[in-house]
């Protein structure tokens, strides 16, 4: 099973399309602008005209970059702008005069330590740049036919396999990324020897000694770090804020840094031919999904580490959930589906699609979250860019590539992972086949699949059943055949005539649920959602802090229109409030506080803080 | 109306002599270890010595070796102990040897800094230190006697007013603690100076220019300070943490490092004798114990600054509450109490006490809480010293000094604040008389108070009447005059006859409490208390973690005995808990868990992680 290259595929639903207009027309340019404004292109400029020194912000600014060169080739396939193509071209012109001729390429150490090169790995994300670079290039190629970038990617990635590799220095980056580039450079280029060189840096991370050990002990190079330290003398070296604690194939649980350790699963599990890998990565997930993740798909609960932190830890306020993280998490849910076909993986993918990940974009596209809780006390805000900006591009690509999430096709097989709208063109059992979803998702759960094949062909249609559906429906008019259920995909397998149609209702209603009484910070609390939707309540709407809120969740809930934006659908719950008045004392006896009834509106969670910042709660009390 | 020196006043309630026994014998003896272990002994030895560098440790720990003098001052009045008089002496001797001929004494300066002394006023803490050395001093000479460490300490003293004044430069210390020992010393050495210098201190602080602002430009001087950071160009000086926000007739609401506020509030509450400095006090103290005070009396919710935040910020499991901010409160409650004589102060204290502060020490008296949650996850645990050990001989010196908090006493009339057992002797209405509670404080509210004059005396005998208390009975036997009731106390004016008794219950009855809605976190939450005490429920003795637990208010309340310590109560109350057990899913629909009656049995909280660390909550759910 493998996603459709884009070119074969367009989103038609008004949640996906009315995303990636505001993505060409607002977010891309945008970002342009930051990249501009914060001379992170100043920096490759600087390079290409054989400058030294001046190089100003994070030793990872290249990446944002790159990553919004991806977005802009995903975005320009989606919706053609003139703008953003010369926005990306110039990128791609400047990058590729940067390069040195070995194929290195770091804005950083080329500007100010051109000696330091290579040598605080752990730290210093030189492979995490290069990795940027080599899928932004992949993604121009692939969209766009343009090589350029590609070819800039691959002499980086032969250099580095100049100097490591299995018969040269050991050596990988503190930050995943490069392994799951070079996976798809492999496929782009049709040389498997970068799928082999992401084998071994996957294989080896977490061996001893760590290459990274040693490192710890260079002063000259921890000195170039802002938050490097030499570790004190009897400091036992563990290394699971970079994964690098354990061989991959010996892991059980998610440690560290949600993102760097998404980017290593997402590698591994399209590297996983083997059942002792798959068994690792498979019981990885299953730590995360069902012990360390936010109701919305977030992931990561702590701001120190950025990461992780213990089973069932998931605090709310103080929830860091970052949007890369969420990202990373549809990134890797896809690649474990396609590998296992297994719907639990689309799951997942679209509760952090629908939720978690979108939720760092503000509706008008220019305002960004970098971190994800799932209550606010009124401090919480969008801002336009972060000084470490990972989370913008990233969410730009996302939105870009869609398409690459909701479905997938084989020879014989058409798997539908997330009912979006789309039109999609591909072969099924030799015939060339037009596949088109009509659907307004989230919105509502009943979908028309029009199957348009140039002549009758043989294949299976898999549609996801989601596991909050209810009294689902399918129906293939005229057909004889019943649907199989595999996976949690309901199957059709049959010889599809041109104008086939098959008609699903996936009994779409607001529900609520509770946690596993595990998660401390959930007791007594339920979350409002609807589909893949997660809802909150926001002090926008209440007219009053959502933490006085206490949920009946016997009342009907109310379907209305939202003013947060278009097509936006809130739900309207009945139950009670604490009064704000209280004798001036902070103490007293129960009953001193007045409880009265009350309706609370609840919109999506992807849509919050886009009416400026306000009091915010997913969990709300139960009556 | 001042407390009595502790000559003439034995505390005798099963409480605290059972406190006082341990300070003596256990904690004392076990921090003189510490200061031995950690090298804060030998600072002072080096430098006696003559000899330069090899300072190990904060550049305060000197502190560390002059509060624990002050306790032991106090601890050795209660209960005589060889041992704790000679590793006292040892300490004085110590401290006198290191002092300069020109009064300067500060270790970590003479070792290893002896350039930069008094450059960086704002973080190097040296008239922080002096200040702690001036209250042992103090303490000694009152106490024992004994006046060679106070005669240090009008050298350092002095040493610092020839240095600083109205007509000198102008400074004061980053950590405010000088201000309240200097007028502690003017009562102790007759001189009025230093009372005059504490109230320029007090005053100058907050005014423009602020002598921090130079200061902090000072890069060889911010250098030797692990945490001091040169503000950016555009960055404003605020002074918010050290309270250099404002001058202190200008305050509100608390603001910053929640110890140095106390102690600044401290010395200000002794200076107050006009209406404006009054008001801003009370003004000030309103903002703190009615919107930013846990129902512990712990205060200073944030660790990021050690101390305040906003209005109704009171989390409970991140609770910073450093064990030194409650006894600063409980400092400041006194000398309010004594400047208005009103109750509201004695109730505060009176929390702190038997709450929050006192939590701070195990019942072993050898292992100590820096923070004070009111809720924990399991982590949270007591230690046996810190590097920076502000707490341990803080705590120590409140247990050796309690009985000046209990009670007071003016010409003719005697306070009774809290109704702890002791036996005091003073003068009333020109006759001595003794003054002996009996009582089983807190763990009873039936209180006898026996008067005792050499021969007839006319005054007045205040019994504060606790906020909590309901039913309270008084009574004079063979009396015939009405009690009085005056700003909570009731007042018994009459003449007292040797053998005289008033018989008080409190009707002293547990009960639960709610918050001010405004405290997000304890919305739905209620806490049990009984009398002075906030009870708290911990898994050693639920058998489950108390987060699960959900209190029914209705039910009864069993008092029976813990096995915490002997004559500890517990309280038994009914609710129900969630049974953990749950699908393999994080999230599902609600009644998926378990809910199950259930008894829970409550301790005090100052009790709690007694029996290693634990599942703690104060603030439980509300059925």
């Amino acid at each position: 099973m493998r996603s459709l290259p884009l070119s074969q595929i367009k989103m038609t639903d008004p949640f996906w399309t009315r995303w990636q207009t505001v993505l060409v027309e607002t977010t891309l340019p945008a970002e342009y602008d930051q990249l501009v404004k914060t001379d992170r292109l100043k920096n490759f400029e600087r390079v290409a005209k054989g400058e030294t020194g001046g190089f100003d912000g994070f030793y990872f600014n290249d990446s944002d970059t790159y990553k919004f060169v991806e977005a802009c080739a995903y975005g320009l396939v989606a919706r053609p702008s003139e703008e953003v193509r010369k926005q990306m071209q110039h990128c791609i012109d400047l990058v590729a005069a940067a390069q040195m001729p070995d194929g290195y390429i770091n804005t950083y150490f080329q500007l100010n330590h051109p000696t330091m090169k290579w040598r605080n790995l752990n730290a210093l994300h030189e492979m995490y740049c290069g990795g940027h670079l080599i899928e932004a290039g992949v993604a121009v190629y692939e969209c766009l036919g343009d090589r350029k970038l590609m070819d800039v990617g691959i002499r980086f990635a032969d250099h580095v396999m100049s100097l490591y590799g299995p018969d040269k220095k050991v050596g990988y980056c503190g930050h995943e990324e490069i392994e799951l580039a070079l996976i798809k450079l492999a496929r782009a280029s049709g040389e498997n020897k970068y799928r082999e060189f992401a084998r071994w840096l996957v294989e080896i991370r977490g061996c001893r000694p760590s290459p990274f050990e040693p490192e710890l002990q260079d002063e000259e190079s921890l000195a170039i770090h802002p938050f490097s330290r030499k570790p004190k003398p009897d400091e036992k070296y563990e290394g699971d804020y970079y994964q690098d604690h354990l061989p991959i194939r010996q892991h059980t649980e998610v440690v560290g840094h949600a993102v760097r350790a998404m980017y290593l699963y997402i590698a591994a599990a399209d590297l996983a031919e083997d059942p002792e890998l798959v068994a690792a990565l498979e019981r990885t997930w299953d730590n995360l999904t069902r012990k360390r993740m936010y109701v919305t798909g977030g992931i990561g609960p702590s701001a120190h580490n950025e990461g992780f932190t213990t089973d069932y830890d998931l605090p709310n306020l103080s929830a860091y959930a970052e949007t890369c993280a969420a990202i990373g998490l549809i990134f890797w849910g896809n690649a474990l589906l396609q590998m296992s076909g297994n719907a639990e993986y689309a799951e997942t993918m679209e509760r952090a699609l629908y939720n978690g990940a979108i939720s760092g974009i503000s509706l008008s596209g220019d305002q960004f979250f970098y971190v994800n809780p799932l209550e606010s006390r009124g401090t919480h805000k969008r801002t336009p860019w972060f000084d470490c900006a990972c989370c913008p591009p990233n969410i730009a690509r996302l939105i870009g590539n869609v398409s690459s999430y909701v479905c997938a096709a084989a020879d014989n097989d058409f798997y539908i992972h997330i009912p979006a709208g789309f039109d999609a063109t591909t072969t099924l059992g030799g015939v060339k086949t037009k596949i088109s979803v009509e659907s307004n998702y989230p919105w509502s759960g009943k979908i028309t699949v029009r199957i348009d094949p140039e002549k009758p062909t043989e294949f299976a249609l898999h549609f996801r059943i989601p596991d909050w559906s209810e009294d689902v429906s399918t129906e293939v008019p005229n057909a004889e055949e019943e649907a199989g259920y595999e996976k949690g995909y309901a199957v059709f397998k049959r010889t599809w005539k041109p104008g086939d149609t098959l008609l699903v209702d996936l009994g779409m209603e607001p529900k609520w649920v509770e946690s596993d009484p595990r998660v401390r910070d959930n007791l007594g609390r339920v979350a409002l959602t609807c589909g893949p939707l997660i809802y909150t309540a926001e002090s926008h709407d209440l007219g009053f802090a959502p933490q006085l809120f206490c949920a009946d969740v016997e009342a009907p809930i109310v379907t209305q229109p939202s003013d947060v934006g278009e097509g936006i659908k809130a739900l309207s719950v009945e139950g009670s409030m604490e009064v704000e008045l209280f004798a001036d004392s902070l103490y007293a006896e129960p009953g001193t506080t007045d409880i009265r009834e009350a309706t609370a509106t609840f919109i999506p969670y992807y849509a919050w803080n886009n009416r400026g910042p306000s009091n915010m709660q997913v969990w709300v009390r139960q009556l």
